[in-house]
């Protein structure tokens, strides 16, 4: 089985588990919609991480199936409320919760979503649940402060590129980090390996995300499944908006200020915000930040002992690096 | 020390940890509001059984103030996500949250509250920490699905008094019980006894709503803190207004049908609704069912070893129903 096959079978399973989880049909209002978010799909890259990390310790993947699930409906309490806080009507090609049904149902849902996330990690069958938990429960709370970072940013006119650094490493580098290291946990790996377990999750989790804000300028539409351009119509304050700003001068400058303060840029202007994030290096300071993240990302992964678990970690690491959706 | 004082003592130590749980400021966004949240006051019912369950069945009340704080907190978690959903502006006398911040920081901070809750209680030294987790977790769900039902219920026309009791089991009497409980757990009480806790819990928990629903029609507004009859301007399905449905005939049952379509009572109908309440015998019917659950209560306590703690459990137990705010 080559590791794209293997990286597919264990996505099912964390399918499959997840629609066996829920049984429960009543309260409709809240099961339906709970549901319909658990069906949804997505590319499962945590818990396919914590079923990795959990072998690459020496541990067996099938006992960390709970966790795995757990922190995939953890990722989906995040994606439910950040969605009413971003107004944002689409997921993965489906309306959103609050916009299938209302902000209240959405809201209920997430919560629910979270203690669910409690309920099915805490079947884990582990002597470390206690250090299981509270690494899951540290990565909830700097999610929420990763959040709320994300939304004060959204109107605070100066943004450092170290400040953007800050609040993905808690919205996005941590549960990525929590699903490795809790992997490493299931595994029973010893205090070094859980170390460089958590730095590789921060490392690729950092990566992702700078690749996520590439993408919007240089993606490919369809593979994408978001509209290009989209950070740049809402003037988000991405690692290349920041680091375009830090580099330009001029003209150039007075722009990309200009995009910050309108909150946006106007519709055929994306092209012109592209041509400044090539000129001014930000495109390629965003690749070399992606490489060098992945590099030290698999600097990380040597220090495990070899197996098949390590090389598709590899493998994957190269996966969310290379993708272009 | 009488066991009025004792409670006032209990609560501040309670308060005194909210207090003191929270050092961090940043972001501001957050932890401004939170603290906000939990600086808040209010009756601390939930934390002070943690504390004395733990005592009546052996332990010590200090091994306990984690969990304590915990369920405090979980449960203005509840509170905050709530007032939103109900439009509520005002709380303790003060702004709710996504009134004086607004909705998406009134999410953000709730879900973090549930973090943190889980963050507190899991500082827990308890051997039987995953019990521990799991009823705070099953209690975090039930909350979720009683908040469901109280929605659905605002829209759907026929609800019998059996929903109704089924709603608040899960919405108000499962907090109860996953306070008492825990307080059980973490005092090491076997099997009967925490089963006794448990249905102490829930039987306190269903009475205090029910007084709850009769206080606004009834109450002391002064007292009461709340407008004396906001549940009828509103249209709420209390039990008062279900029992009354329920026995009313005439001219009396539709009035009744015709406050619940019209989802609430004209300003001067209140007066004309408490007597309906009144002769239909609904407010009778509430003060028994009341009195009869605290009486069974009272019997889950005598299950206990005579102590201080369980005097100040009965003593408690009688403030709750006595209490005319």
């Amino acid at each position: 089985m080559n590791f794209e096959q293997k990286y597919l079978e264990y996505k099912s399973r964390v399918d499959q588990y997840l629609v066996d989880a829920i049984q429960q049909t009543k309260p409709h209002s809240l099961y339906m919609p709970l549901k319909y978010v658990l069906a949804g799909g997505g590319k499962r890259i945590r818990p396919v991480l914590v079923l990795l990390c959990c072998e690459v310790v020496g541990g067996r993947s099938e006992d960390a199936l709970h966790a795995s699930a757990g922190i995939e409906i953890l990722h989906n309490f995040t994606l439910v409320h950040d969605d009413i806080m971003d107004n944002a009507n689409a997921r993965r090609g489906r309306a959103t919760v609050h916009t299938r049904w209302d902000n209240d149902t959405a809201i209920l849902v997430g919560d629910e979503l979270l203690a669910l996330a409690y309920h099915i990690l805490l079947k884990t069958s582990s002597p470390r649940i206690k250090e299981i938990a509270d690494v899951f429960t540290d990565g909830v709370i700097e999610v929420c402060e990763g959040q709320a970072y994300d939304k004060e940013f959204e109107t605070r006119a100066a943004v450092t590129v170290e400040d953007y650094l800050l609040m993905i490493r808690k919205k996005t580098g941590k549960m990525v980090a929590v699903s490795t290291e809790i992997g490493g946990l299931i595994g029973n790996g010893g205090q070094d390996k859980l170390s460089a377990m958590r730095s590789y999750g921060e490392l690729v989790g950092r990566a992702f995300q700078v690749q996520d804000d590439l993408l919007d300028v240089i993606g490919d539409e369809k593979k994408f499944g978001k509209t290009i351009g989209g950070d740049l119509k809402e003037g988000k304050k991405t690692y290349l908006l920041l680091e375009a700003l830090r580099r330009a001068r001029g003209a150039d400058k007075k722009l990309l200020k200009t995009l910050i303060k309108n909150h946006g840029a106007a519709k055929g202007k994306v092209r012109e915000f592209r041509r400044i994030f090539e000129t001014t290096g930000a495109i390629e300071a965003a690749r070399d930040f992606v490489a060098r993240d992945i590099a030290q990302a698999k600097v990380e992964l040597e220090k495990m002992k070899p197996s098949t678990a390590r090389d598709m970690l590899y493998w994957f690491t190269d996966m969310l690096l290379h993708r272009t959706y």
